[in-house]
Formats: structure tokens, C-alpha cells, sequence
């Protein structure tokens, strides 16, 4: 297949202008599932002229985007607790009710894989729909080793019924569910482990996660299991200083994690730690926005250090319920004071960084030809739109969307 | 046409339970545009049974969504101007380069109607796929007697490309144009006065709007046009107390305006004047998100003096680039602390206030038959969601949407 004037941002700069790497009439080789050349429409080699072609009519091409932190396996969701807040009810008054995380761990528990895997494609719709070709999903409203296990198999039976690359994370090391409380010890030894050990024999695992906060796991609580992820041979990834600085970042950074996230209370120290393994930052604006936070991460140190930043929508159904890789991309300009270009790379090249993946984010020859069309002009737009999604086609190893 | 196994948020409390006038396993029948009964599935008269039917399977059913304050009708876009921004360049420098409102006015006054009604109608595709079935449309871009004149003609148009009802608004009054630098006076007598009187006589203008505030007009320059509205016998409308307190709302209250709308600096004197006068709040969420401001309307003082709130996209090209209502609910919900029920009321019965409408807003009999049917089962569904919109089926004027 060719694309044809296209107005290609390829997210390398080697190979247009500019940062966004920018080509204006431009012009997609694909062979099979791989993009075969990329350039000018008048550097076209004549043996590719005779291809099926499709005419971008001057329209934004990017790379296929990718959303490298959901939780987009669950059962329930929690708008009437949505409600009870804004009704007055506190925090804890909802979670003496049963609301909170644990509301999503019963609901995720009770159901069945089928239950789960329709709730979880309808999210993957949403997802596709604003772009993504790309999906992290993580375990970790199971809390027992049969529920963790249950929500990798459904994450890994995604990418049998939709167009869709799904990468999985262990995220048993989430929350200390009610069973286990004041012994978070004895849920990572009973619980957190052994989930891990069985799901990676069955090849559930694409890499570890855990949540260090003073509400989660300590680094102390969280070593055992980033040990046995470096056994295993797993790369980690960390939900750390969202709330309160744990030093989970250097902690992540030292098992040369491939990212670390949320980030709001990172502290220099981090920083430099990230800098040094090549850590990604991965900036999720959704929970920010939805916990109503007020201390943003720290975006100019991240980027004096050179820290690559992802962008991601951290969809869940309580701190994010969020559907949209182009508003998370929105909300990281407006509320974290991302630039535009740093959104689109934070959703394309860093955000494949971000899952140990160097095949795609970038439109480059030989990388996977996931490809987004947009109705826009210029790669600044996708950033700038609020709430509606200007895509217009997208083409998902090398086939493009009926 | 009858809608069978609906949950119905009538909007109604008579008609339901509680203040959604939530009806569980609903049944409404529709003749012609008109709603005829509405009430559970085991009320159902018998003569209307056999009508051709709707299974809603149980989904959650709402009035048509109403977006009653918007700038649908505008040339170009500012992507690059959000971008240069934050790349660090000033609202000086932005402007200085013709950035801003007036680079917005310049595209608009170079398009033709044809270019300005096919922007629309995207813009309005993506207010339909949100669940809007009522859309407020606005001029102000134009600022010369002609251009106004364009703008108004083209929002009369939408509605024979879509199904939609568009209300228009003149906003002549909406900047001061550089060519009358200093001297609003002399703009309001040359091109906000004669623009509505021509637009009235073609039959264009459903309300007249102005912005009031330090960058725009005063209550005293805005006096002329309010007294020519009243002449004319059309209601007014009033972007007010934005980023100033400027006595907007007691004025345009005092005017008997339908709404005034923005009201972050509302005074207590402002709120006692709109709830003296059944003057609707319209919230507007996007702008204050774009802009990041820190004041927030005085959401408790309005709810405590019962004024009546609406909640809209306020979708334009520079402060709110946002065509989503379910976003601007979320974002009520989210940054001003409006419940889910006065969201959707806000969007619904109130939104249809504030344009002089009551023939919709409520899912009653001799209501319009605008309807939502949502991918959803509790009204606050519709405010909790961020980013994808759960839209199942749009029905206008009783047809279904293809
Ligand atoms: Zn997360
Ligand atoms: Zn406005």
C-alpha cells in the first residue's frame, strides 16, 4: 500500500523538519505489516509509483499512537460514587461503604472473563477511536493469585478481537486489600509473588508493576518483587511519588525500570536517578485532574534533564476515567505545560520506550506501519482540541480500519 | 414510534423518582416529533403497544443534549498559536504577530459562507456524537456590518445539512476591532447597532449577546444595544464577570436577559439580580480549563439563590477549542463542583432556558421528541466519563439518527 500527500509528522528528525521530523507532501510505503519507505511524494522511487495507493489529501499522518499505562481490565464502575462525592460524602465515608479501589476489586473478582474481556474491549474501542494502536493493561484489582491471573488472560485474549497491540503488566502490588491489612509484607509474599511466578509461566507477563505510596508499598515492601521480576527476567515499571515522594523513582530507576509514573512529588534525586538508567517519565494528567491535585510534576527539570516523557491516559475507574489519548495529550499542555511536540512524542516514540518497544512509534522504514490519519493539518492540532477526536483513518499493521 | 426498556431520566420529578425523574424499565412513545406518553413499560395504554419499537435494553434514555452557548461558526483554527505559547511566547507577542480573537476575525472575514458553513458542520458532527440535539450558535467574528451579517446566514444554514435545531445569537459586540481603537462608541453606533437591525430584518437573530468585560465593553456602551434588542423584541444574553467583575449580570438581569453567562467574578448583588430576574447561569467550564484560571463561579451562592444553571461547550477557536458536552459536564462536575444531576440539568431542561425554549429539555408529553440513548445505566455516567462519550442513539424530532 502507498499513502500519498500526506503531511507526515514522523516523530524523526533525521528524516523531515524540524522536531516533529515534519514531511509537507509526503509520501508511506507499506509492505505487509511494515513500512517499507517514507519521504517527499517527489522522491517517490518509480517502482512504488504502480502500488494501491490512498490519497491523504494534504492530511496529518503520525505514527499510531500509544497509551503505555491503563488499567482497562475491570468489572464495575464507580459514577455513583462519582456522585457521592459531589454530593458531599467523604472519602472515607465512601470507602466504610465499600466504594474506593475496593468497590472495582469485588466487582473484578465476582466476574467472569468473558464479563471482563466485553467491558475491557468497549474501552479498547474508545481507546482506538482517539488513535491508539499501542495498549498497555495492567493486572491488580484481582488481589488473590487466581483474580491477578484472570485479568492478564483477558488482557492477553484483546488482541484476538480487535485491531490492537496489547503489552501487559503484573500489577499485583497495587493496593493491600482489606484481608492482608497492616501486613503488606505478607500480601507481596502470599500474594504478589506467587501471582507473578504462575502468570509467567503461563506468558501473561510483558513486565512488572507496582504502586509505592504511603496508601500502597513501601520500596522495602516492593524489593522482594523487584527481585524476582530481575529472576524472571522481566523488566519493571513503577506507579511512584504521585501523592507524597517514597523515593520509588530512584528506587525503579536502580532495577533500570523502564518507567516510572504519575511523578508529581519526584524529587531531584529521582530525576537524576531516571536520567542516568534512561527511565521514562510517563506523565498521567487524567488522575491529576480527576484527584482535582494541585502539584504538577516536575516537567522543566524532567526536560533540563533529558528524562523522555510519556503521555498516557491511566484509564481506571476511579482516579481516571479517561478514554482518550488526545485529551490525556490536551491535558498534559494545558494543566502540566507540555509543548505539543512533546505530547506527540509522548504518545508515540517515548510512550514506545516506555514499553521496551523500539519497533513503532516513529514512521521510519522497517518500523510497524501503524499509522493514524487525522482530519488536521498540523501535528499541534491533535494537543489543542478538547474532547473531540479529529481521526480520520487508522492503519494498524499495515491494514487500515474497515 | 415507541422506545421500549429504557431508563429514564426524564428530568421530570413528577413524572419519576427523585430529581432525575428516573423511570426504571420505561417505555416513551413518540408521534410524529412529538413525545406522546411517557411512564414504566407496565403502564403502557394498550392502543400504543403495537407500534413499531425500540428494545433499549435497559439503556440509560435522556432529552437531546442542548448546548446553549457556543462560536460553532468561525474560520482557521490556532493550533500554532497554542503551540507558540507554550513554547513560551507571550498573549503580547501572540497578538502583536496578529494572533489571538483577531487572527479568528481576519480568517473569518476572508472565508466564504460555503467554507464557513462546512467548519461548522464538523464542528456540529462533533457536538451531534456528544448527544447534542439543540445547539446555540453565535456570531462575532465578523465585526463589520457585512461580515456579522455572513456569519449569522451560515448558522441559519446548518440546520438544512443536519439534524439539529441551531439557535443564533448576534454578538456583534464581542471585541473591539483595532479600526475602532479606543472608541467601543463609535463601534457599537457603526457596527453593533446597524448589523443587528439588518440581521433582525433578514430574520437572523434569535437573541442579541455582547461580552462585557475590561477588554471588551461596559455596561454603559452596551446600554445602546440592550435598548435596541428590547425594541426589536428579541431577548438578550450576556458574556459577563469572566475575568472582572464589571456588574454584567445585574445589568443584563435587569434587562430580563435569558442567561448570562462565564460568572467566575459574579458578585452577591449579581446573583440576587439574575435569581430576581429567572436569569440562567451558563457555566462554561472549557474556557476556564483553556485559560487556567483560579477563580471559580460562585456555584454554592447560585445553587442556595435557586438561579438555575446550564452547563455548555462555549466552543471556539481560541479560549475553548471543546466539542464535547459530556466533557464540559465532566469538567463542571470536576473544577466547579456541580453535581451529575445539575450537570445533565444543565444540559438539558436549564440549557433550554437559557434560549427561551421550552418545547424541550424534559422527556414529557408535547415535548419534542429529542432523545439521547446511552451506552449507559445511571444518569451520572454521562459526567464521570472523561474523553469518550458513551453515545449509543441520537433520535431528532422523533427520527433516528442513520
Ligand atoms: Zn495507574
Ligand atoms: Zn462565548
Amino acid at each position: 500500500m502507498l499513502l500519498t500527500h500526506a503531511t507526515l509528522a514522523t516523530m524523526s528528525p533525521a528524516a523531515g523538519s524540524g522536531d516533529y521530523g515534519l514531511i509537507r507532501d509526503g509520501a508511506v510505503v507499506i509492505e505487509a505489516d511494515r513500512i517499507a519507505w517514507v519521504g517527499p511524494m517527489a522522491d517517490l522511487p518509480a517502482d512504488h509509483r504502480g502500488l494501491p495507493h490512498l490519497d491523504c489529501g494534504g492530511r496529518l499522518v503520525t505514527p499510531g499512537l500509544i497509551d503505555c499505562h491503563t488499567h482497562a481490565v475491570f468489572a464495575g464502575h464507580r459514577a455513583e460514587e462519582f456522585e457521592l462525592r459531589l454530593n458531599g460524602a467523604s472519602y472515607e465515608a465512601i470507602a466504610r461503604a465499600g466504594g474506593g479501589i475496593m468497590a472495582t476489586v469485588t466487582a473484578t473478582r465476582a466476574a467472569s472473563e468473558d464479563t471482563l474481556l466485553s467491558g475491557a474491549l468497549a474501552r479498547i474501542d474508545q481507546l482506538t477511536a482517539s488513535g491508539a494502536t499501542t495498549v498497555e493493561v495492567k493486572s491488580g484489582y484481582g488481589m488473590t493469585v487466581g483474580d491477578e491471573l484472570k485479568m492478564l488472560r483477558v488482557a492477553r485474549q484483546i488482541d484476538r478481537h480487535r485491531a490492537v497491540t496489547v503489552r501487559t503488566s503484573h500489577l499485583a502490588a497495587h493496593a493491600v486489600p482489606p484481608e492482608f491489612k497492616d501486613n503488606a509484607k505478607a500480601y507481596i509474599t502470599e500474594v504478589a509473588l506467587p501471582s507473578l511466578r504462575a502468570a509467567h509461566a503461563e506468558g501473561l507477563v510483558d513486565a512488572v508493576d507496582a504502586f509505592c505510596e504511603t496508601i500502597a508499598f513501601s520500596v522495602d515492601e516492593l524489593a522482594p518483587l523487584f527481585a524476582e521480576a530481575r529472576a524472571l527476567g522481566l523488566p519493571v515499571k513503577l506507579h511512584a511519588e504521585q501523592l507524597s515522594d517514597r523515593g520509588g523513582a530512584a528506587f525503579a530507576a536502580g532495577h533500570g525500570a523502564l518507567s516510572a509514573d504519575h511523578l508529581e512529588y519526584l524529587s531531584p534525586e529521582g530525576i537524576a536517578a531516571m536520567a542516568q538508567a534512561g527511565t521514562v517519565a510517563v506523565i498521567l494528567p487524567g488522575a491529576f485532574y480527576t484527584l482535582r491535585e494541585t502539584r504538577t510534576p516536575p516537567i522543566g527539570a524532567l526536560r533540563a534533564a533529558g528524562v523522555p516523557m510519556a503521555v498516557a491516559t491511566d484509564l481506571n475507574p476511579g482516579s481516571s476515567p479517561m478514554a482518550s489519548l488526545t485529551l490525556a495529550m490536551n491535558m498534559a499542555c494545558t494543566l502540566f505545560r507540555l509543548t505539543p511536540l512533546e505530547a506527540l512524542a509522548g504518545t508515540t516514540l517515548h510512550a514506545a520506550s516506555a514499553l521496551g518497544l523500539s519497533d513503532r512509534g516513529r514512521i521510519a522504514p522497517r518500523q510497524r506501519a501503524d499509522l493514524c490519519i487525522w482530519d488536521a493539518h498540523h501535528p499541534a492540532e491533535l494537543s489543542y482540541r478538547i474532547g473531540a477526536t479529529p481521526l480520520h483513518k487508522r492503519i494498524y499493521g499495515g491494514q487500515l480500519d474497515a
